[in-house]
This record gives C-alpha cells, structure tokens and sequence, in this order.
C-alpha cells in the first residue's frame, strides 16, 4: 500500500503530552506525509502554528475521552479549537444517554456539534468496547442521522480499541453514507492495512512514524 | 469517626454510568446523608431534581479526565454546571502545561475557571500519579495562587489514586490556606479515616457506601 501515510491521523492525546511533545508530532506530520495531527483542544493553536504552510490538517478532539460534558461545553470546545484552526473534530458520543436508551440527548448532542462544525469534517467516536451490537448499530444510525461524516471506534482510553468486527458492522451500519476512522491499539502496518482494505478511510494511530517505517512499537498506543 | 459521612463526594464519573444509576447515587447520598454526589457535567441537571430539597451538595467535574481541553471549553463546562445547579466544581489541572513548565498558563486556566465558579467551591485535580516530587508542590503552589478552595489528589482515570506521601506533601504544601481531597482508589473505611486523620478535608469514592457500612469492594473506583 503507496499512500498508507495519507490514511493516518497522527495521534497525541495523553494528558501529560509537553508543548515540545506536540511540537515533534507535528514536525513527524510533515516529514511522513501524514493526514493530519490530531492532539487535545488545548493544543490546537501550537499544532496550528506548526503544521501551517503544510498539506497537514489539524484535528481536535471534543468531550474527550468520556463523551460525558455537558453539550454546551463540546459546542464551546469545537468552535475555540476552530477558531485556533482546527480543520476536523473528533467528538465523542454521549455514551452514558445511549445507554440510558436516551437517544435524542445522544443526537441533539451530536447535532448541536456539527452546527459549529458546519463544513469542516465531524468524527463521533462511539468508544465501541463499551457497545453492545445493538447498541453499535443504534449509534451508527443516531451519528449518521445527526451530520457525523465519519463514525469512529475508540479513544483508546477505554478497555479496547478497533476490532475487526466493530469496524465491519459500523461499516455495514453506515452504508457508504459516512466514513469510518478505526482507532485504538494499531500499532504496526500489518494492522493499519488491514482496517484500510476493510474499508476504513482513515487510522488514528499513536504510532504512525512505526506504521510507515515499519517498527513496532511496544508503547500504549491511543 | 461518626460523621465520616460528611466528607464524603459520592461520586460516579465512568462514561457508560445510565441515567438510572446517576438516580440511584443521589438516593444513596441522601439515605447515607454523604456531603455532595460527583458526576459528569452532562448529568448536572438531573442530579439536582434529584438531590433538590435535601442537605447533598452537588459537585461537577470540568475537562476530567485529562485535563487537556482548552481554557475557554472548560470556562463554558464550569459555567453550564452551575446554571444547571452545581454547588462545587472540581476541575482537572493541565498536566501538560505543568510538565512544558509553561506555569503562567497553568495559572490562567484555573483563574479564568475561578471567575467563573465564583464564591461557589473549586478544587483543582492535579492527578498526582503523573507528577514528580517537585511538579507536585509546583502544582499545588500555583492553585493556591489561583483561587483554588480545594486541592485534589485524583481523576480515579490516571495510573494511580491517593496515596499517603501525596496527601501529606498537598497538605504541606498549602499550609492550611487550602484544603485537599483524596480520592482514587479509596474503598475501604480503614483508607478513608487514614486521610481523614492526615488531614484531608473530603474524600472522593464511589464506594461511599461499601465505606460508612463498612462492606469491602473490590470494583474499580474512581
């Protein structure tokens, strides 16, 4: 696979992550050809001044990693980190009304998102390690319904990450109608290329630099 | 220790807790006369139908568990929480600021979330298992110097809780003009009134029951 590097969202999310940390990743972004750099909301406007001039987009995480703020709070985290030049959000689902069957709060949440969003491109991670199928196939169908333009797996701080089973039954679920960015735990090539010939169109790794040279790496990956 | 009760925030802050079970604990924390019930931002509202009328108290977590959402999202979570009817904010310090030893920016987040909060309470969790000796006192000092009421010890979501050289040092280092919370991990009554003991000023578990009953548990608590 050629462009393997332009599937990946090059990933640092852990709290303790240095502005010098963020800076390297960004730098990493530009020399491997990478998708974008994806980084938490505080974040954005150093990433943004270091990937500018480049082909690298800029993601955000929102509401992340327990999907549990308030929606008021994920509508302010996505327009400041557009603001600070964001290109995409990753926003996490409201876990917690989906199980609660409150699938209304679950979309109005997602929608009131995507209204900051507008255009630029809005992930919802449904964090599928803690979904029942149904559940997984009811939170497909409420992103879709609510302007998600992917549907992504993990945060990678919950208790798993991609499988290939989650990835084929969002796929399944979405029907063509959204992207899927699998995430969590990729660590090497070998399971990169294979969520993309799934049919994913987007890896969110901590591990890229490995993905692309072809090293593994041992380290927890998000 | 009679009213151990009294220092206890009954607290449930996992991403897939239903609306249900956030009833459940403020039945509990009336029943069991806790000082205050802990939730995410997004079961604000419904905690204080819940808890209206009686002595609970109601606590709101902002930017937890990572701490690494933007200033002006965790200044809206803050805000949202308290129209909803929060009592006590407890937020989360950024971590990678304080590692980046970029403190002027540690600094503003909390005071710019203490203008918000007001006379109402903030604690600020430092997440003591990702910091130094030196990180530690550095912490505490600048949210001492920032308005914080309350020092906290733990999101419960880090590699580690309280523990008895972290309290002591907490309470050390802010000499009384602060108080510290101990939380993650507390699940027993014999950890409790050790803090307690030390000097600690209220205790975060979502074993509050197991603890004024006396009953051990060994499920994971935040």
């Amino acid at each position: 696979m050629e462009n393997l590097n332009q599937y990946i969202d090059h990933t640092l999310l852990k709290p303790t992550a240095t502005e010098a940390e963020i800076i390297r990743l960004c730098k990493e972004a530009q020399e491997y050809r990478f998708f974008s750099v994806c980084v938490n909301s505080c974040h954005v406007a150093l990433a943004k001044e270091e990937v500018a001039g480049s082909d690298v987009k800029l993601c955000s995480v929102v509401g992340f990693p327990l999907g549990a703020m308030s929606t008021q709070a994920k509508m302010m985290e996505a327009n400041k980190a557009l603001v600070d030049g964001a290109d995409e959000i990753d926003m996490v689902m409201n876990i917690g009304w989906l199980k609660s069957k409150n699938f209304e709060a679950v979309a109005n949440d997602i929608r009131a998102v995507k209204q900051v969003v507008g255009k630029k491109v809005l992930k919802v991670i449904l964090e599928t390690c803690y979904l029942e199928k149904d559940e997984l196939v009811s939170a497909c169908r409420i992103a879709l319904q609510s302007g998600a333009d992917f549907v992504k797996t993990s945060t990678g701080f919950g208790t798993g990450g991609a499988t290939e089973a989650d990835v084929t039954l969002m796929l399944k679920s979405v029907n063509g109608k959204a992207k899927v960015k699998a995430s969590g735990g990729i660590k090497d090539r070998r399971e990169a290329v294979k969520y993309i010939t799934l049919g994913a169109a987007r890896i969110g790794t901590s591990s890229g630099v490995a993905i692309v040279t072809n090293n593994y790496t041992d380290e927890h990956t998000y």
